[in-house]
């Protein structure tokens, strides 16, 4: 590859753009070509528009750079958006439309027939969209969306298993970080010394978009996964890294061995065309009977991987365990740009040149 | 009634023993006789010896009591035991056998077949095991149970329900408090910014003793409840309060508005007899969709009750909800104390006198 | 007594209104007559309308009053206002112009000339500035202020000291609770894990608050007392105490002995006349090297008294020490409470009736 | 530099080893020789024997290496001690003797005449006590210390400005970070919405190292310096990161513009040599009013640095401010790792080749 990718950050002064420009820095491929924001923070300086609250510190790189507002216009080879889905449905489709890709954390076009809910490990073949999507919305610009942060670190451990075994019913139980709500979100005093036992339109997103995320593509449209799955979603006071229990039933009921077995030799095509941020593993099992925990292995495989522990058989369903993913990570920030990785080796991302 | 009963608590310097100090303060039927620990605190008087960390502040009738070593030959008409598993067992068989009834919170003796495990709103007809267990081991005392502090929260709302509709299966995910585990118990840098997901033994004791506990008393013995559970129990950075997220199947399916009618309005024993610690109302429903918080809502009914909410189906179970019990209070001493009340109104506590 | 007098309570919604609802609960003297607050809350019924944030649970009897708007008109003897500074100032000089007396925890009116900044237990005499009050602004209504949080939990300790050695330099850093940010206030992803070097105003309110609540009524106005007063003001990770560490040089050294004597002594006109809400002890010296502590001693006294301990020399100035004052109750709505009282018992309150 | 040289890590298993495991991953000039640990680790792999509690992920490099007693007969060139003062103080002398250079961060020979008690930045003259320390103790091996978490963090600070403006009187508030109590340390019940106002023997430490620290070398002797120090010292709920509230008074009073450019400017022989762990800036100024904060802040100069705001004048001191430092970074295994690169460059490590 000859030239570094130009990316635009819409949305960079929020939690899930600022994982943006922290994990853009050095990227082998892609360099920051511009930043954007709403409101009052155009036309200042990052780091002054910017209330940083990644633990990593802000690079030096990004300090200075000038938030531009988020229109079309912006010299870049594609757009990545950490918009808030206030106003991402409309400012997405405005980019696409004027003719760049965009590769999105939002929500809100995530379950449209002809966009792509796209884990590169997971249904690559749903990429086949795209084209479907640039000729129905006449434009050379398109959408890409990842999923939801809770859904994307169940359904890497999902994916295998149903492949192998054939999910019947997966129920999970999720304790998810203060850092997915963004900030100011969850006020201090809610948080300390408490759980909360409701997220808005969380299990929504659970319920369904691990269905899409695992279903075929087929004759130009996505056939839904079919198995049933009950999400209950809850808060606690963790700054990152969502925690899951899960339980799942299969049609066929695999040994404890086999079910590791596929868990842990997961391998797929990020990993064969070694992608950058492709984690080694896509899923980590750990042994140790008290493990996963949120503040010891979140950062495995860069908080790029769902790791996954304590895997025993369930009295009620077949087997349950506890899974572990990295929600500012895998679930937004890192999830996009390895979206955008599998993009460049396909060569979607230089029509904007 | 007369006279105050005297009670002495062994293990009176351990967190529930500090519980069971603080709740016995001004309580209608009962008074401390005796205050009774192990090893070095003996003979000293309780606020020298006692790290207290229950939240409200030691009550003044304590500060000067000496403590007694935990040996037959208190003064006392019975004895409650906070004491840990790891003498509980010997040392309240030693106290039955010389003659006290033992009110215990410890799961020594819990499964044992003529020891009731009781919660006196479910299983009042288990006390019925104490003259067998009198008989067979010879003695006029004997040693009554309370269940685990997560068994408890969990059995409280199960029981109206199994009653009602019959229980086919439980899954239970339960995020459970700090102070379950003691002092010093869990380290801060274990506890902060993170979740266990494991605490050795508690599964086993979850998806036993609600079995137990539902259990008809037939012929002499406890025929236990046929149902399955599965629990994945986890310890979360809260205070006070497990919270655990449940989903259940039924016999009889109910319709949503059977289901939260059985739960509220669910009254038993305790509440006829208008027992000094029972709850008005076992368990509380509550109507927000965000309920129960563990930091709102553990101390409603006086830390007696468990507090359900966001009741609705499951997709792959009938019914999924939250509840919340205060596992230091109805989970530990304050269960004892009601036990003890309901013995007390059977006359079951004077034998000593 | 004969009646109960009727209190209005402004601003009822927030945190500091929270106490005064839950403190107002069965009190001797006082009774709820009105609950107001602003906006689109007015009409609405107090559990709807509220976010209840206080540990203890809202009181049964609050539930179902309506709130009122923040106009004079109610049917009440005087109001308390836990109103934000950035509308108390208006709607009680509102209030006080429409005869009511205002008894008032909000910063805004504190250092007017002819405003008593009111701790029953040290300036008492301070009252003397009403009739001048209401002569000048021509009402029969007045405003009584308390002191800010961290004032007051300091100021308790220095009233003794100051009257006994004569205070020369004050040096305080101080470790606030999230509570004294009110709700939402402190964002979870800032305080957790964290310590915030700097509050918004308030070193220049604990600068210079102790100068006139320790001045003279002299001549028609108060004396500021004159000696130097550092502050360094932080907020720690802690829902309720404010602990302040304190260093202090006096006119007259005393021995380390006279000054625990000073401080564990002091008792004053709120102990005489043995107010409801007056702490049988204001301030409250612990032997123990490691304390006070916030989660231990913040509702010793119920939350009224300033607790101190770690008294010892300080190679810089004469002493050092720690002390813990609760912030929402004797830092705010016990404060006023208890200027209530006062008021009261100098007939003070019943002009409206 | 030809060749790596070996280090040993005495008490790897512990949490101020477990950071030299983690920083020497990757070092330039050394490489871990032999890790040691007392009682039932040796023996073991590290990954088994040690609760791994830094933040960042276990190094693979130290996974299996197998943990030696702690006894001389290590092949290495020196040893880092991150020993508990239970022990350290005999075990590094008995190294020290068979001709170890001893790099230590533990207490017990801090303050030994003939003992550096070394910060590169400030004192690197102190190290001609160590020629006199070999003969005094008959060895070619010697010892090497570095001061105390909460000191180094502070002398940072004030080694700039008492070189330009001569200390008087100095007092400093701390807020201790969790880690630096050890694990398990301090119990969840404790630190969660609490502080605790107490760290045995801390103030002591903070009154005393800073004076040998900022002494003058001279006669084989250090002539301590001559100013006041008063410290109150707390624990509060914060992972990692010591915060300090510090104020000051001077023998020349500088302007505060004076203060800054003093501070912010300190350059000296680590940054000149370029060591690999040397700070580019030892103090690190911020102009943010809110700044620092230990959980923004710690990572700073990758925790080599200490961090300065809110610079202003205080009305019984001079000047006053808060100071972080990175208490596990600087404050212990990389405040001793710099002491080795200094050492290195003395040619004083390889008497053991």
């Amino acid at each position: 590859m000859t030239r570094k990718l130009r990316a635009a950050v819409l949305g960079a002064t929020g939690t899930v753009g600022q994982r943006f420009i922290q994990l853009l820095e050095d990227h082998p491929w892609f360099e920051l070509g511009a930043i954007a924001a709403s409101g009052r923070s155009v036309g200042k300086p990052y780091h002054r528009a910017c209330s940083w609250k990644v633990p990593e510190p802000m690079p030096e790189y990004a300090r200075d750079r000038v938030l531009s507002p988020c229109r079309p216009g912006l010299e870049v080879d594609f757009v990545f958006s950490g918009l808030p889905s206030s106003i991402a449905g409309e400012v997405e489709s405005e980019f696409a439309r004027a003719g760049y890709p965009v590769v999105s954390n939002s929500r809100n076009h995530r379950m449209e027939e002809d966009v792509p809910l796209l884990v590169p490990e997971i249904n690559p073949a749903h990429l086949d969209l795209i084209p479907l999507q640039q000729e129905r919305r006449q434009s050379s610009g398109f959408i890409v969306t990842n999923p939801n942060c809770t859904t994307i670190a169940l359904v890497l451990a999902l994916a295998p298993l149903h492949r192998a075994f054939g999910l019947k019913s997966v129920s999970v139980v999720t304790m998810q970080a203060l850092s997915g709500a963004g900030y100011p979100g969850v006020a201090s005093l809610d948080a300390a010394d408490n759980v909360l036992p409701y997220i808005e339109g969380e299990e929504e997103k659970v319920e369904t978009e691990p269905l899409k995320i695992l279903g075929n593509f087929k004759d130009g449209k996505v056939d839904w996964a079919e198995f049933g799955i009950s999400a209950q979603c809850h808060r606690v006071n963790v700054r990152d890294g969502h925690l899951e229990a899960v339980s799942a039933s299969f049609r066929q009921r695999p040994s404890r061995g086999e079910l590791v077995e596929a868990l842990a030799s997961f391998r797929s095509l990020p990993q064969e065309l070694n992608l950058p941020s492709a984690p080694r593993r896509p899923v980590v099992c750990l042994d140790e009977p008290d493990r996963p925990q949120p503040r010891l292995d979140r950062y495995l495989e860069k908080g790029m991987a769902t790791v996954v522990g304590r895997i025993r058989p369930c009295p009620i369903l077949d087997y349950k365990f506890d899974l572990l993913g990295h929600n500012t990570i895998r679930g937004a920030a890192g999830a996009a740009i390895l979206n955008a990785e599998l993009l460049r080796t396909r060569g979607m991302l230089e029509g904007m040149g």
